[in-house]
């Protein structure tokens, strides 16, 4: 598959642009007008620097409001025409974009729109240039693909073809499946956007919320295998108009968006195998039914989702409050390891490392997550080819090799070696014994909450999901005295794994990045006698207004026993149809703090409700110090 | 007019938003359940700071999800009400928002709806509670404010009335002249919301983009006409949910909240006295309409908008690249203020300062701008009484006194005797002779582009129409290398006035104050000769790229000669049906540059479509230092 991008997903000028573009691993560009025009450089100097780059210059965009006019606009769009193929030719480039016209289209008539868009036609054919025809979804007269292919159809000119864009077609909800009627010799160009599914107007949602695929909600994979079916072999190219990709760092985003393509890549040829065994017009072989498609679909080393958290680790250049609550709740302090200033805590199969080789005067933090995974080996393949960055860590001899790759928000993701036992080999690198350390106790980490830098959000979102092979699940908004605080939960099919990724609000982030809390949260089977031994142990419980109880009483008609227990410990409660949640948390610690829950029946949730406490109690006791 | 704003507009603790409403005149306040449930706060404690700090507790809020229910669910809403019930006894409150149900209605049946609302409002008569039933938008049954009050009317029960909120019923687009004909002994509250309007789903426009009247485009004053010509005389409260005012400082959204209300009291008597003498149902004397309704409405000191700009300051430590620039633009220095460090220079009726008293190492920047008005006294009286922060400047004897404000960017903004040839008689003070400087000449201020901090964009919309009369155009944005900047003309009816504010993307606002840059532009009749004498005494232009000038032609079509003289001189270009515009700019200086324009027959915008150019020329040169 041909890869490229538009040059307007991206921030910056038409230079870092391209370059960003190049390192990313793109084949080709699109060049956004706009970029060119704003730019010093001469079309000889950006063709020559795409040669040097080993970047195509696949499509020049967009030419508007060209059909349905009258004589007069016609003339004078023609003429605007003419200058733009005389700049391709500088450009050395030979495809253009033209869009349904949305504004000065006065005449609602195929037959006139054909003759112009032959007229075109005939036009680019004498300057070599290719025009591709696009239904943009709020056109004004023309916005739907299969009417712009029918005005290619009628047309009939070598020279005019159409460009397919998924977001135009999937925002309209028009039906994907008669693109395998289009000849492929039509299809001059393919974009693709994805977008979460907001009820507004579509030219607002266009121009601000789309993005890469996999961070929305489009079926995309559905599209593309389609587009494949048809026959298409040209450029896959992404073009994003996106708030805040536009501000972001240019090379990061690049990036970013050469992760989605890969990812796409990989879910198309997914999608058609897929169809292919349903409807049986191919051989049950995956791979058998992709060869029989001209376009050439790469895929990547398969993963299974992870059978859980492998462990947490985190990092002070001061342990010592860490190790005073994770003493308090219960956990037991197995051991140093070997080699390195690492300490091993556990309860039951949950696995905590404090690690002391922070830099000096670094507060407690959240600094690396493991996950169990079939083969940490291929998960580390697929991930770097994913353009994960790979995290080094430093072994000796006969320790275990651990597979690290970084997340979007800097946390290490380490690709460990699952035991059906749920225990971790490396253990016995701290102290002898400790192999099956946890083994039968229940104790596990239950979910991980992490704060994500605004610009970095969606890329969480589909590096967990490219990478580690997360579903993402419906977002939630939680109010806190600083403002909502964005929550996507990232989880497995079967829940072992959890991760709860907060966008805070720009004045927590701005005041400073410790402000923002994350957590570590433990699941046990008797919450209650957890919260009483901490309690006798000294632990510094968050707070909870008595507010709360009489709320909670009024709400959930609590037996009074149970209630008072509720209060005494500072536990929060929460029920749904399938089953009930107990929790509490500690007070926190440099920007860390721990949660102790406990999911009685199905109970699925967090205690969403209970949230805005949370935050209300920690906002209070960081502004009261 | 009894002044009221709900907790869940502010950012905070209960406590830190009960005080801010203090602070900022408000005379109750409704509490947002979730505010008292997170407080640390008793019912017994919240109710004593409220009479210690002067506000009343208005209105409970919300009941949600009571009515059209099965009887299972009625029994257990019941028993939640008198829990609430007994709650706000021992809040000292007397008045509960009863939303339509949204969520567990199963039941489309008035008079079951009735039944239940009866049963209600008999518990609540028990406890001395008035229930203030209220229609939402989304409202699963109930979503029409007449639907909600033909409820209360069927039950017809001292204890149960309706709340009006100006966003459900207006975001609806429902007619508001049947307000009158409620009752106005069960109108139990109202509640005010401005908006932008949105094509969007209700609830996010509702919960995430409400603003305070004055921000948005809704009618609010004429809502307000109809509560007020009902016979209405209770609390008109604020509730918004906006998702910046819930992230900023809560003392300064508490003030602009206030001033809101103080405005909208104002537009409010006006609709009713507008709406008096064209129905001719009162005398034609404004005060004497308004006396007709039992609601006292205050008014404010009235002004007429600006005339003009009567100067622009800009300051600086070292103000020695500022003379450079004005010099080479073609200002006259016209000499230094008898008693202060601050230069005046010239350029026909543009009056420009340059203030030397800048803190140490302070870069170039903008500083305060002038106003002419009819009299500075009353214009300075209005906006203090719309709670404008006050700007004191030492004056000698004999020296004119400036009124002057401070607008939410921290811009000093000056309340000035215009004259009718467009002088200034405070340019005496700068040498004599200098009174009638300019008197003839034409070139003025045309406009004036300020940054906008993020947390104040709203803000600084009312501020400039509630103290300073200017109105607030449709807005837009401009893609920029950093991101898009959105960008808000406020200017008055004859176009003397114009302000620019721009709210720069968060990357540009995060990294540092100064790369965001502000401008002075001066109208000019000839703009070629302008720039000829600029170059000739050595200006630094803003350079544009040579690809501007060809997609300039490519659209316009412009006869060679004229296009030669554009790019030699770096000027831009824009055209419409009403005129054309020139302009050119200067290198930036600190956080400062200028702009000089010539508009052409009626030509009335700013060059928007250069406006991407002018970023990325500024964005790369910044870049490239």
């Amino acid at each position: 598959m041909r890869t490229g991008i538009a040059t307007v997903c991206l921030s910056g000028t038409l230079k870092e642009k391209m370059q960003a573009c190049a390192i990313a691993g793109f084949d080709g560009i699109e060049i956004f007008e706009q970029d060119l025009v704003t730019s010093p450089l001469s079309p000889e100097e950006v063709r020559k620097m795409a040669a040097d780059l080993g970047l195509g210059l696949d499509l020049y965009q967009p030419f508007r409001d060209f059909d349905g006019v009258t004589p007069d606009l016609l003339k004078a769009n023609l003429k605007r025409a003419e200058a733009k193929f005389n700049l391709m030719e500088r450009l050395g480039m030979d495809t253009i974009l033209v869009c349904s016209n949305v504004a000065t289209a006065t005449i609602d008539d195929d037959h006139l729109r054909a003759e112009q868009l032959a007229e075109l036609a005939a036009l680019a054919g004498d300057h070599g240039v290719k025009v591709a025809y696009e239904a943009l979804a709020w056109g004004k007269y023309v916005n739907d693909y299969e009417h712009a292919y029918r005005l290619v159809e009628m047309v009939d000119h070598p020279n005019l073809g159409t460009c397919l864009d998924s977001f135009h077609i999937l925002s309209r909800d028009w039906d994907t499946a008669p693109i395998e009627n289009i000849n492929a010799e039509k299809i001059f160009f393919v974009q693709v956007a994805d977008a979460p599914k907001l009820s507004m107007d579509v030219l607002s949602w266009s121009r601000h919320y789309r993005v890469f695929p996999g961070e929305g909600q489009f079926e995309l994979a559905k599209f593309m295998g389609h587009v494949v079916r048809a026959g298409y072999t040209g450029p896959v190219s992404l073009e994003v108009f996106n708030d805040v990709f536009r501000q972001s760092d240019v090379e990061r985003t690049a990036v970013d968006a050469m992760r989605s393509l890969i990812w796409l890549e990989e879910q198309s040829a997914k999608w058609l195998a897929s169809t292919a065994l349903e409807t049986g017009t191919a051989a049950g072989n995956g791979s058998a039914s992709r060869r029989r498609y001209p376009m050439e679909l790469a895929t990547l080393p398969k993963v299974n989702e992870p059978a859980g958290f492998n462990f947490a680790e985190v990092k002070a250049d001061d342990t010592a409050q860490l190790e005073k609550l994770l003493g308090q709740l219960g956990f037991e302090f197995e051991g140093r390891h070997r080699t390195k200033d690492v300490q091993l805590w556990t309860m039951g199969q949950a696995r905590v490392i404090i690690n002391e080789q922070a830099a000096q005067h670094a507060e407690p933090a959240i600094a690396a997550l493991g996950f169990d995974v079939d083969s940490p080996v291929i998960a580390s393949a697929r991930a770097q080819q994913l353009k994960a960055p790979v995290v080094a860590r430093k072994v000796q001899a006969d320790e275990e090799v651990f597979q690290g790759i970084s997340a979007p928000d800097s946390t290490e993701i380490f690709l460990c070696q699952g035991s059906p036992d749920g225990t971790a080999a490396w253990t016995h690198e701290f102290g002898e014994g400790l192999e099956h350390a946890g083994a039968g106790q229940t104790a596990v980490i239950d979910h991980v909450n992490l704060a994500q830098p605004w610009q970095h959000f969606d890329e969480a979102v589909l590096f967990y999901t490219s990478a580690l092979a997360l579903e993402p699940q419906p977002f939630a908004e939680v109010p806190s005295p600083s403002g909502l605080v964005r929550s996507q939960v990232m989880q497995t099919g079967n829940k072992a794994v959890r991760l709860v990724l907060n966008l805070a609000p720009a004045q927590q982030a701005e005041k400073a990045r410790k402000t923002y809390q994350e957590h570590i949260a433990f699941a046990v089977d008797d919450l209650v006698a957890t919260a009483r031994g901490a309690r006798d142990r000294g632990l510094e419980f968050l707070q909870i207004p008595a507010n709360y109880y009489e709320d909670l009483d009024a709400r959930f008609d609590l037996e009074p026993g149970f209630l008072a227990t509720l209060k005494e410990l500072n536990l929060l409660y929460d029920r749904d149809a399938s089953g009930e949640f107990l929790h509490f948390y500690t007070a926190t610690v440099g920007s860390v703090f721990f949660e102790m829950v406990e999911r009685r029946g199905n109970y699925d949730g967090y205690g969403a409700p209970n949230a805005p406490v949370r935050h209300a109690v920690q906002y209070d006791s960081l502004h009261r110090v």
